[in-house]
């Protein structure tokens, strides 16, 4: 622990270029989930069929986009409390967005393998949830990290919300997803729909600390 | 409703990063569009001819591009309006940016099937009309939220236009939409060429409403 | 014409977002030109010879990001004289982004045809040539435009330079693009040589008028 | 070199714009790296062998993710030193923007190539470390530039170091890729694990610097 007075010199950098670029890949990363939704162009013959069987597809994206967001939320919430950025948390910032951008892949996995053979199912639930599931610690790692730097977040009684809101939101992931994982193995439909059920009550409990998040007025 | 005073402790989140993550959204939904448009190898050897073959692509591109372009319009109006998201509006929010970043499959079913048999036509004109339509009534709903919460919007006389601009361009798509898609069924190229006539409507309809803005001189 | 004094009620947009989406749809067109850019599976039996035969792919992929890139740094050097944003300029700006984000295609079509025959070589450069004119014929009247409309551009002495610039490459980028575009009927490499020349031009023509942009020093 | 005094009609540009392009450019393509990483239809029956199998499209992801990282760490700590953009400096990020935007394309190649014949796995290796390379002298360059005009950069004590940790990343780059290159044409396995290395190590030397990074408070 380091105290940064404001009188010190700092040596820490700024946080806008730093959301900048997060911005910009957790936006990508949310567009290019609909690129793995695809008729197939022997399928234009029996087009509504077809539409109606890509319901895996559009299972997927909606898991995805909505746990993008969750992170986004949180990533989000994190920043208006940070004043400055260390190289250590560029470097955890750095791992979180790879495994962001990462997640379009299992994804695509998903889709495609609920469609398929029974194994494939199996891989591709367990596959998609160990991906879901590290970045979801990956962003707990990163909220925590500030939080044992003295300076580097603002101090206006939103730390301990901020705090009690993590824990709650990795305590219930990583339960949930260590529940939805192994149950996979054999109902590969009901660990999809735990996935998206998931998603959805992260966003809502980050969306809810939205609250407590410090009273800055807009002024543009 | 809840009266937010400024003298109060605000629990509400800014808008800028909400605003970045959204254009991120609207800009790669646009450029990911083209994509779609492809000449196939083997066409290649009558390119003029496969390249005016490709009309129903250019007509999907413009169409989607065009209706993206007239919800950017109206998020970018509403949010030059909003003092403070809340965590409904996040969500809201996200809601529209999904359907948005979908559009571009329904996009390219629609340009596929217009050169493929009248059934496969049928489908993706009526798909393609649901889908836009959604987006519409989402944008609806997400400008339609903050007027029933105090203290969200700025109160400098814009409520009454924007309201009006909003009920009039709400009104004309739902309208149009609904009289367009069943049209489609018999004269899918008469609903496609509608859905760009909407689109164009909406922007005009949305444009004009920059005339309303607050007056807020640029400071950079 | 219409005069903008200070104190009366300004009924315009601010510009921040629209250079927001705008450069967003700038750098996802950048960066999807590398897409097109592809080794067939069967070829990396010989993949030195393959990525030799590549160049076509790489000529296409350099002109293109020089074009856009030239696009971009007029559309810069407009806004930074631009005070507001009216419902036309809104509208001429969404053409000039369809038209850029287009490009990827004619671009990847570029690429394909030079490996093909003589008859898709002729059609895929007059087809490039056409685009890439369409893009700077659309920037100039975007260019022009804000000039009409009293009140729209700071008045800082950059107003005459502006101008003499944008005649300069509108001159240019015209006599060279239809000179070069019935040189490809017969010449098509020749004709894309000299498409790269061209937007290497148009950006040393614009660059240069970096240094007579107004004097504002940068504060952050 | 050429004094830019406060009171001189300063001839140059602002940086917040080419910030935006370049970050959203680095931001696309991080994302667009995951589009390569594929498992074809034909897989799904094995897919856990498939998964396995694709562990060159992980390893070449990890590798181009860090190392666009760093080129975006670097780019980030030069533009916060920035005071102007000079025409040469906007033409040289073209250039770097360019190098980072073809990265996808060696980065695919590679992952293709490990899973091929020898002779392919020893072209991709030497190709994706050339382009590799490439990035690091032309960002080099886009650093060394302002230092050779007085009046670009801040003078704030942060020179030396820059100019120290610029040289030291400079000197280890070209040297490790010399070494590594070679080695690929034997053991194309190790050359792309050094890859990975090269570019952690280069991270690590750019985010230390993140602690000579001017003192600027955060203030939004």
């Amino acid at each position: 622990m380091e105290d940064l007075s404001r009188n010190q010199a700092v040596r820490y950098w700024k946080t806008g270029r730093v959301e900048a670029v997060s911005d910009g890949v957790f936006a990508i990363a949310l567009t290019l989930l609909v690129i793995d939704i695809r008729v197939a162009p022997g399928e234009y013959r029996h087009l509504v069929h077809a539409l109606v069987e890509e319901w895996p597809g559009y299972l997927a994206y909606l898991t995805s986009f909505v746990t993008i967001g969750g992170v986004w939320l949180a990533h989000h919430s994190l920043f208006t409390r940070l004043k400055f950025i260390d190289s250590w948390l560029l470097t955890i910032n750095l791992v979180l967005l790879m495994a962001v951008a990462f997640l379009p892949f299992p994804t695509g996995v998903l889709a495609q393998a609920l469609n398929s053979s029974a194994e494939a199912q199996d891989s591709a639930v367990v596959f998609y949830g160990i991906s879901a599931l590290s970045v979801e610690l990956v962003l707990g790692f990163l909220e925590h990290y500030p939080e044992t730097r003295l300076g580097l977040t603002t101090d206006d009684g939103t730390r301990e919300p901020a705090r009690h809101t993590r824990h709650r939101r990795i305590t219930i992931s990583t339960i949930a997803y260590a529940v939805a994982i192994p149950v996979g193995l054999t109902l590969p439909d009901v660990a999809a729909l735990a996935y998206l059920a998931i998603a959805i009550g992260i966003v809502g409990v980050t969306a809810s600390q939205a609250n407590v998040a410090p009273r800055k007025p807009k002024r543009r």
